[in-house]
């Protein structure tokens, strides 16, 4: 089935959800009345990104039968949370990055209190946001649990602490399904469940986002370390040099390639029950797989 | 009327209050799993502090009729927030402060990566506690919102960028508003939302908050002017020596003194339709006007 006949009647591209999402995030970055604040929050959620997680909500909106569009304020929570890790990991004390999206980080841009409060602002938009949501409850549980992972990946990554008794690969994992998977599985859970999914589908949609999740972590150590820096738009192999955790650190190249196959084939799998409905999902596990080839 | 007779049969201390408040937060807290983060969350939320925020969430609920301890999820949502600002506002890049409530301030304690993500933290857990409550829509709404407020009343505390046409006076009232007062009025509003309060008893609620959220920073600014470090158990008359705009600043002690006694009158005068059940809340208005005294 070629790409003309997949793109379904009816059913909006990713160009038209990212308007719809970039649209709402700006409506969103509007209500901030301190200046400089707004001007921040705007760097932060809409200068570049690629807008995976509200994608991802809204195309498991749409699986569990329901208009993707539902999923906008679920979808722009995990946006809003995403920018303000994205903010906060940048900042002097943890990462010290000083680009971004090819442009200078927030801290750098606005200074560094404007820096932490910004990521601040951005968190409690982005709770504010999801009251607007179908299953606000539901939302809000997926939301505040997958904050709090992502923020406990981190500290792992930077600071250590981990429980006794993992080696290194588990160390790996536990870092990467906290800091970068929870934001993804939680933004196709939400998306699922403010679209009404029965327990089914939130199983296929979990298992698949899981994958997805991790794969997407192992993708992009990949490409940190096999890329230059003008092509990422942030400094490369930087990770590896700080003596950080990353797969092909610990897995090796080949190693990391492999666990993407692998993880590739667990999401498919989840969506083998799914119709055509599904097909956006496939194509982003496979664009995203692709890019490590 | 004397205070034992205040104490109505059956109505719990404010002791009785903290230790259910401290209990929840504590159950909270132990949900972290980053053992040094565990910490920081722990030092932050229950080292000291007089949970006033919480307290006045439960006696506002039962102002509406209801049990307090129905507004326990929310109370300490808002005092898990009131942590997260006070761990940000004492990072380097903010306030630099060493010592809060006689102890380490937490990135003096755990290193600043921590402080940092420790605060985030406190604020994800804030919005993961509230979905317990009744009303939770409602409540999520007073929270995200006071949020949003008080991190723009530190943003205009910090780095100036006010509105045009505001005078120094209207500076200081747009900063003290958000960055004390939301949170206050946000909380006592919360409570008695969480405690099924009619229009009419939440109008009461929000004016006498109001006035009690802004008096709360008025008198804050008149200690750090009039006390000791040692008494304060942080840094005296640090706000004022950072040019910050203070009430004693602008209004001069007398002016300052005066705010106070007129807030105290429009908070009681939002209570004069309450009986006995008021009386935890008037006790609080008159406590904190006399700590100026």
């Amino acid at each position: 089935m070629n790409t003309t006949t997949r793109q379904a009647v009816g059913r909006p591209s990713d160009a038209q959800l990212r308007d719809a999402i970039d649209g709402h995030l700006r409506t969103i970055a509007n209500t901030v009345r301190h200046q400089q604040l707004q001007e921040a929050v705007t760097h932060a959620a809409l200068q570049g990104g690629k807008r995976i997680r509200p994608l991802l909500a809204l195309r498991c909106c749409a699986l569990a039968g329901s208009d993707p569009m539902v999923a906008l304020p679920a979808g722009c929570g995990f946006e809003l949370i995403h920018a303000f890790s994205l903010v906060h990991d940048d900042l002097p004390a943890l990462d010290d990055d000083e680009m971004r999206r090819g442009l200078p980080t927030v801290h750098k841009a606005f200074g560094e209190s404007i820096g932490i409060l910004c990521g601040d602002l951005l968190q409690s938009l982005a709770f504010e946001t999801i009251a607007s949501s179908p299953h606000p409850m539901e939302v809000l549980l997926e939301l505040s649990r997958a904050t709090n992972a992502m923020i406990e990946g981190q500290a792992w990554d930077t600071d250590g602490g981990f429980p006794e008794g993992l080696d290194e690969a588990e160390r790996l994992e536990l870092i990467h399904r906290n800091k970068t998977g929870a934001l993804i599985r939680g933004a196709a859970r939400a998306g699922a469940i403010a679209g009404g999914a029965d327990d089914s589908t939130l199983d296929c949609v979990d298992r698949w986002s899981s994958a997805v999740g991790l794969m997407f972590q192992v993708v992009d150590d990949l490409l940190d370390e096999t890329q230059s820096s003008e092509h990422l738009g942030k400094a490369a192999g930087k990770d590896r040099e700080a003596g950080k955790l990353t797969f092909p650190g610990v897995h090796g190249l080949e190693g990391a390639r492999k666990t993407v196959i692998r993880l590739e084939d667990v999401a498919n799998e989840a969506l083998a029950g799914f119709s055509e409905v599904a097909a956006p999902l496939r194509d982003l596990t496979h664009d995203l797989a692709k890019r490590t080839r």
